[in-house]
């Protein structure tokens, strides 16, 4: 019988690989809630594949043991595999698939909810309501309704994002380097990053960490756009030059500032500081602002994404398996 | 020259006033932040009509002092006018305008904004950032498009909260004791209360508060609703048997709650006890639940509907005072 082996599965993805599981009774499925080393790939043993999430390096010494127990059929539940030593796997024969989409609207609704709320101000009111201060002056809302948005990167996520904000009667205006008919010949498009800038009251940045989009916000575009701008990243840290939205925040240029992913994330995110010294002070004066709000890039974290992304890995891995083409194959070949 | 002077005007209702004021130069408009009282109804002598905010109880000796000083023309800012002698004023021959309507998105928007923030576990997240725990697991959103969305009453702002809710993705059905011919048509309607609580994930009243509405939201309504619901009350405290709420979110039944009205909220609601002691044991609780948004009866605080109100008060009381017919009249015969 084929069998599929999961590695890191936490309480929250065990339910869809229940489903999974259920809904193909002619695989055997086991999981661990460990990660995948060296020492941990025994488990493994007997498999025709395996599933895993790529947190940690998966190094020579990792992929080696796999090779040793036979396994070749090896499936990511989500999209980076720049930890993966691709050039030992494509080596030893390996075949890999990633999810590189599993949910847009998981992002786009967060940066959505999260610059409306900046308008709000509801994070003043609630640190107002947390010390029993229930009065309402002056901590005024904006309306999403009243705003011109600015979305940079009408791909996958800007997109929703925008039938998002155009749901709550906001003007929606975009700008990308490559224009999609559907909405140019809606007319969404304007000419240059400039007029974007010149004419957006919240400025949300949906494209990819290419070296050429590293600190696209900066002191200069800050400095195009309007007063009381709200600038939202749920795309990549390095994508805003962080330095300056403080600046910008200190003067009072900038309104509000979203913020799902930070330069300086890595080792950071999604580790546990409470009654610990905090390594980043810039990050932790961000945290404390009541005109920022801050999240563990944990914008892609819904039950939508998380099925999607079990779901389509075990899809992936029967599919290696059965020596069918897979719905998001990664090509070792174009890796290096 | 035409003389309006208005009382309790707060610093964000300043430029609006300057707005009107500017649009109007053949009237002279002056302005406090006194509230109107028999004591500082002489700061308005001399003026052919008073704007107020009704906050205070207006009695008989308030009217008088205004009766005394030849003024009879009285426009409101906000909505009530359960605090104001009617009877006084109508003997003393008052003319009365009110502001019923001044923005249902501002309400609506704050609906969406909270019950998205209830079913991604915001809260939840933001109070583990304050205290530096950056892990994301197990704070799992649920997003907006994967729910159906109840709504109860389909007036003004029903209606708007059903839009935005569409735009986020949400399916959307609603109750109402009288249908909207046009939302009929597109097939929105439930045909009874239960049908709305056995579909619903997400539960938003929008219903004013009647007699037979008072606690139409108890112990037997969420005991016909789905497991994991969230439950929105932004329209008046008095619909919601707050107790039967508690207990639902201590079995587990209700997944979150938002509150922006509350059945004990006066003379709470818009008072500062930070350092002191809090009056309200049980809405000190839910205050504290992290799956519970409280505010302060903020909804409507927004610059676009205190825009509203100031301009159309003034544009009120300027009709009073030409004998114009004003938009929104309060009829003194119909009162009582
Ligand atoms: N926070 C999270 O949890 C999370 C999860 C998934 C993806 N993301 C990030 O969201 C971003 C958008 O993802 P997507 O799936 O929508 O990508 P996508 O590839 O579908 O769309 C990106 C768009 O950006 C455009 N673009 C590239 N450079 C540009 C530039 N300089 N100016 C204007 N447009 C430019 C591209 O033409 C494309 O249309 C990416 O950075 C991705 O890494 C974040
Ligand atoms: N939180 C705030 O700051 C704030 C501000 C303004 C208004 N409100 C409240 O919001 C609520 C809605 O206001 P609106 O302007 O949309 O009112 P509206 O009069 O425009 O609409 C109310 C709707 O409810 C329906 N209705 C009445 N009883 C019903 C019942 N038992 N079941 C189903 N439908 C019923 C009516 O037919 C009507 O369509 C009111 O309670 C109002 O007081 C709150």
């Amino acid at each position: 019988m084929t069998k599929i082996f999961a590695y890191a599965i936490r309480k929250d993805e065990e339910p869809y690989v229940h489903e999974w599981k259920e809904a193909h009774p002619d695989v055997e499925v086991d999981f661990t809630d460990k990660l995948l080393t060296p020492e941990t790939a025994s488990l493994a043993e007997g498999s025709d594949g395996v599933v895993t999430y790529q947190q940690l390096d998966y190094k020579a010494d990792t992929i080696e043991a796999l090779d040793q127990l036979g396994i070749h059929n090896w499936s990511i539940r989500n999209v980076g595999i720049d930890n993966i030593d691709l050039k030992k796997a494509k080596e030893l024969g390996f075949k890999l698939t990633n999810v590189p989409v599993y949910s847009p609207d998981a992002i786009a609704e967060h940066a959505a909810i999260q610059a409306a709320r900046v308008l709000r101000q509801d994070k003043e009111m609630d640190m107002k309501l947390a010390k029993h201060d229930l009065r309402w002056a002056p901590t005024i809302g904006r309306e999403v309704r009243d705003q011109t948005v600015g979305v940079i990167g009408t791909g996958h996520i800007g997109q929703v994002f925008m039938r998002i904000m155009e749901g709550f009667g906001a003007k929606v205006i975009a700008y990308d380097v490559f224009r999609n008919p559907v909405l140019e010949q809606k007319g969404y498009y304007v000419d240059t990053l400039d007029d974007l800038y010149a004419q957006a009251d919240v400025i949300s940045v949906h494209v990819p960490d290419t070296p050429e989009n590293v600190h696209m916000i900066n002191d200069e575009s800050i400095s195009k756009m309007k007063d009381d701008v709200v600038i939202v990243n749920v795309s990549r840290g390095p994508l805003v030059d962080t330095d300056a939205v403080v600046r910008g925040l200190d003067s009072g240029k900038i309104f509000g500032f979203v913020m799902d992913t930070y330069e300086g994330e890595v080792g950071i995110f999604n580790n546990d500081f409470s009654g610990k010294e905090f390594p980043d002070q810039r990050l932790a004066d961000l945290i404390a602002r009541p005109n920022v709000l801050v999240t563990p890039h944990t914008a892609f974290y819904t039950t939508h994404a998380v099925r999607n992304m079990v779901i389509k890995a075990f899809d992936n891995n029967l599919n290696l398996i059965k020596n069918e083409k897979p719905e998001t194959p990664v090509d070792l070949d174009k890796e290096f």
